[in-house]
């Protein structure tokens, strides 16, 4: 073996990674399932064809492609990546969610409610905390086009973080037919509408001078930058109620969203944010993030994109989805040590003069009681032994003894 | 999207067949950690070479191979798949283990108890039953060369199987030591050990005609195979007795194993079986399988490996390993019925009237003691729509009324 690392970008977890990471992803499995939602499983390997024509923007060209096998293994120095492979790794859970409900949805019940969770893989420049295999979460409706479905998703994300123990949830919410009539209406095209609003999304992070920069750079006329720029700033003073004759949808929707949430959850508190875009192309409605008070980048976001499983797969269904940034949030509740790794666990000392038989029947017998229990020899300095027992994970022991079961902490 | 079907070989799972998957996979995570095996993960993605090195035998030809990315690519008629991959998809958790404990072995117990699930993928043709991406479930305990890590495995593998609803398992034991000796004392050279012993493994499936016929194809002489079929038919009627004079090794060995086995669960039935072989050319002593009553093949199997670790990473160590067949597990929960994918589920109706803050919060109500609550719009052939709640896996309903909550069967 050359190297005993994992490939670049990909990772192996020790166990006491493993327990939180696993916890968290029983919460959130647990919270999801409460909330209706059924599980479903995807192939990790798809036809490269559906990858590579799907339209997924960026993250086409991050495919892990595989090889073809056998006599379909033809190279030539004109091969093209896509002639010499016929699979590819997923990219994320959305393709394959699509490609599944339109093969099953005769099996499905009308309105789906999906959650699915799993590796998705991009072959990535990796970075800090940017990995190459990470875990998605992801929960969607398909098939209620009504605004049940936002208030649901955000009920259900609302819930599971607040079970991981955050406590203070910010919703940003905005809604991409509102964000088109203000680009069109500041004089734009309507086909340059996503190209503008990536620039748009970046009033946090680079300022209005910078959005500003980025826009006149990209070749756009001043005046309409500043038109944008202005209507912006004066939708943010004056809130949601500025809409209202930019975009009657929008505002509707909105504001009936927001209203159910604050009725249901008054603890929660839900903003209407004008400058939240979103990366992805295919949303075509409502838009939301969400924050935990001091922390600046969001725990997961979603949207609504009623057009996006017809365009993939034939079949057409209105459809809205939130994912949480699982890799994220494994790394909050680490810094923030949310959740306890700790189990029951006992380490249940024998000597070479024992009937291992009756050491079995014993641990079987605690482990009625205690989460974890391990069968462990005696060694000569057995003093040594015991005081490392709390770095090697557990909280209590036992000296086998045939004729009674003494527990004591570690 | 050219196809909406998974690649060939691969599959998707409905929300009733992910229900029992995740089910079983519970049940074996939950008794694998009350026997005190900490469960880590690994990299489902390898460097290439690692795999390609490994003496994994036929699985190396089954590689899934990832194309070299960017300026890396670069094709000619004599390339090699090799040349255009730098990286695999990983054909077992063996091998990855032994990586793994390679590199971070100052941070895990001196007796490090792993337990490893997740995906493998074979690139074989596949058929009934067998698939090209699956599930493996696999404990192996690492720095304990006793009996009393082949006993914590069998006790391990007993009590999760029984839990599934497995209750007259039957173990099949051998050793690999005692099956060398016999092979070499009845004449065979040392190194065709492996050979011979993978047609031995046939009596089951070819019996003894079809096991000689295979060894005299393969160019054996006759003498020696009368040979070794005669003393292995006198092993069987005479049992384990009959083999402390070809290795007292193997003898005491699994002597100990089978007495402190049947002493702790007097219900199993723990068989010294002289042709049992497995196919892995890794073990190095004790192999053994677990049937159950009624059922011709392995529900799963394993052995003791104490070389492989240090071929593989060159950090040497003990180890010895069992692996459940997840997917043929399923399968026979499946068939048997063993497991109900029934939960306490409630589909709730509402009216477009309602209030649907006020649905949220009763929904919130019924999931403190449901499993999963669903918010559902009324159509107006509610009649209609009560009668198909079954099929859709809902076992209760209510009708929104928000003074009180009546929960009804479905």
């Amino acid at each position: 073996m050359k190297s005993n690392l994992p490939p670049k970008g990909m990772r192996d977890f020790l166990p006491r990674e493993k327990k939180i990471r696993k916890k968290v992803l029983d919460i959130i499995l647990d919270e999801y399932k409460k909330s209706g939602f059924l599980e479903i499983e995807t192939s990790m390997i798809e036809n490269l064809e559906n990858l590579t024509t799907s339209n997924s923007g960026e993250n086409t060209k991050l495919i892990y492609k595989i090889l073809k096998r056998g006599d379909k293994f033809r190279p030539t120095e004109e091969s093209t990546e896509d002639e010499l492979s016929d699979l590819g790794l997923r990219f994320d859970l959305t393709l394959p969610l699509s490609r599944y409900y339109s093969n099953n949805r005769n099996e499905l019940p009308t309105v789906f409610k999906a959650l699915q969770t799993g590796y998705v893989f991009r072959a990535e420049r990796p970075g800090k905390g940017r990995f190459r295999a990470f875990m998605q979460c992801d929960v969607d409706i398909i098939g209620n086009d009504a605004y049940t479905a936002e208030v649901e998703l955000i009920s259900t994300i609302y819930r599971t973080l607040d079970r991981i123990g955050l406590k203070n949830q910010i919703i940003k919410i905005n809604d991409r037919r509102f964000l088109k009539s203000l680009i069109v209406s500041s004089g734009f095209a309507e086909d340059v509408f996503t190209d503008v609003a990536i620039s748009l999304d970046k009033f946090d992070k680079i300022g209005v001078d910078g959005v500003k920069a980025e826009l006149l750079n990209k070749g756009y006329d001043e005046d309409k930058i500043n038109a944008v720029i202005d209507m912006l700033n004066e939708i943010s003073s004056k809130g949601l109620i500025a809409i209202e004759n930019i975009d009657a949808n929008s505002y509707d929707s909105l504001n009936v969203i927001i209203k159910t949430v604050s009725a249901a959850y008054p603890q929660i508190t839900v903003e209407f944010d004008p400058t939240l875009v979103r990366g992805m192309g295919y949303y075509t409605g409502t838009i939301f993030e969400v924050f935990h008070e001091g922390l600046s980048s969001a725990i997961g976001g979603g949207g609504r994109y009623d057009d996006m499983i017809e365009k993939l797969s034939g079949t057409s269904a209105p459809a809205c989805g939130f994912s949480i940034g699982y890799e994220r949030l494994v790394g909050i509740v680490e810094d923030m040590n949310l959740i306890d790794a700790d189990d029951k666990s006992v380490a249940l000392f024998y000597s070479e003069e024992d009937d291992f038989s009756e050491v079995v029947k014993t641990a079987d017998t605690l482990r009625k009681d205690y989460d974890s229990v391990s069968p462990i020899r005696k060694k000569k300095k057995f003093g040594k032994q015991l005081s490392r027992l709390k770095d090697d994970g557990y909280s209590y022991f036992v000296e086998f003894d045939k004729d009674k079961i003494e527990v004591k902490e570690a």
